[in-house]
C-alpha cells in the first residue's frame, strides 16, 4: 500500500542532503517521478549534485542565495527562499511527482524567512497522500518533526576538519 | 589538497547507504571514477539503487547473499562476503578509482566472516592516499572508527513502521 512519507534528515552531522540524494537516485532507478528544490544553494554554485542532475535530466531547482553567513543582502536571500517555497508548493500540489526533496529548508525557518507552522498547515491540506517528501537541514523544528513519518538525526562522531583536512570536492560538495 | 577520506556511516537509523549513494552521485557528477561493492545485497534483488546504477553505467557489484537473517546456508553467505572483500581489495589497490563504497560491510564483521583488524591493517598498507572510501552498516567496530577520518551516526528519531506503515518501494529499497 503506497503511503507518501514525510521524511526529515536533521542533525549536526554529514549525510542529511546526501541521504536525500541517494533516496532520490533509488526512486529514480525505479522510474518514480522526482524533483528537488534547494533553498540555500544557488544554481551558480555548480555543486557536484547539480552537475549530476544535469547529466541525468532530473528536475532540480537551486533557488537559494548561497550560505546565509556569506549573504550581503539578507532581504534578498529571504525573498529567494520564499520564492523557492512558492515553487515547491506548485510542485507539491501538482500531483505530477512521486518524490520531492526540499533541501536545506530548515534554515529558512531559523532565519524566520518562512513560518514552519504555515508550512505544516499548508502541507496537511495540500500534499497528495501518495507523494513522498524529504526535508533536510539542521535543527528541524518540533512542529515539523511532529508532522513527519520518518525522522533521522545525523550525528557527527568524527570530522576530518578537526585534524586540519579541508573539504574534499566530489565528497563534501 | 586532495586527501582520500575514510568515511563511516553507522547507527540504527535510515540514511547510511543512501548517504553513501548520494555522495557517489555527487562525485560522479564531478566526473570522479566511482565503484560500489555491496556485501549483503544480491544482484538478483533488483533494488532501486541497482536499477539506477545500470541506467548510469556506474560500476556496481552486489555480491551478497541477501539478508543474513534469511540465509539458509550461512557458510555460503560467508564465502560470498569474503569474495566481495577480495574483489574490493583488487579495486582499492588498483588505483583506478577516486571513490569506492563498501556498502553494508560492517555486518560481515559482526558475523565474523571477515576480521576488522585484518581489514584495517590491509587498508593502512594498500589504500592509495587519494582514494575516498565509504563503509556503511550498523555498529561500526571501534577499530574501524579509530581508523576513519569522518564518522556519522544515523540515529532513528521516528520510524513509520511504529505506526504500521510498511516499507515504501523507491524510498526504503
Amino acid at each position: 500500500m503506497r503511503h507518501g512519507l514525510v521524511i526529515i534528515n536533521t542533525g549536526n552531522g554529514k549525510g542529511k542532503s546526501t541521504a536525500a540524494f541517494g533516496t532520490l537516485l533509488r526512486a529514480w532507478g525505479r522510474g518514480l517521478r522526482v524533483c528537488v528544490v534547494q533553498f540555500i544553494k544557488a544554481e551558480t554554485g555548480n555543486w557536484g549534485e547539480i552537475q549530476a542532475a544535469r547529466k541525468l535530466n532530473i528536475e532540480w531547482h537551486s533557488l537559494g542565495d548561497g550560505f546565509t553567513w556569506l549573504s550581503k543582502d539578507l532581504a534578498k536571500s529571504a525573498e529567494k527562499a520564499r520564492h523557492a517555497w512558492t515553487l515547491a508548493q506548485e510542485k507539491i500540489a501538482s500531483g505530477a511527482y512521486d518524490l520531492i526533496v526540499l533541501d536545506e529548508m530548515t534554515y529558512t525557518f531559523h532565519e524566520k524567512w518562512i513560518d514552519v507552522n504555515d508550512v505544516v498547515a499548508w502541507l496537511k491540506e495540500h500534499k497528495p497522500p501518495e507523494l513522498h517528501l524529504i526535508i533536510t537541514g539542521r535543527d528541524a523544528p518540533d512542529a515539523l518533526i511532529g508532522f513527519a513519518d520518518l525522522v533521522t538525526e545525523m550525528r557527527e562522531i568524527k570530522h576530518p576538519l578537526a585534524r586540519g583536512i579541508k573539504a574534499q570536492p566530489g565528497i563534501e560538495f
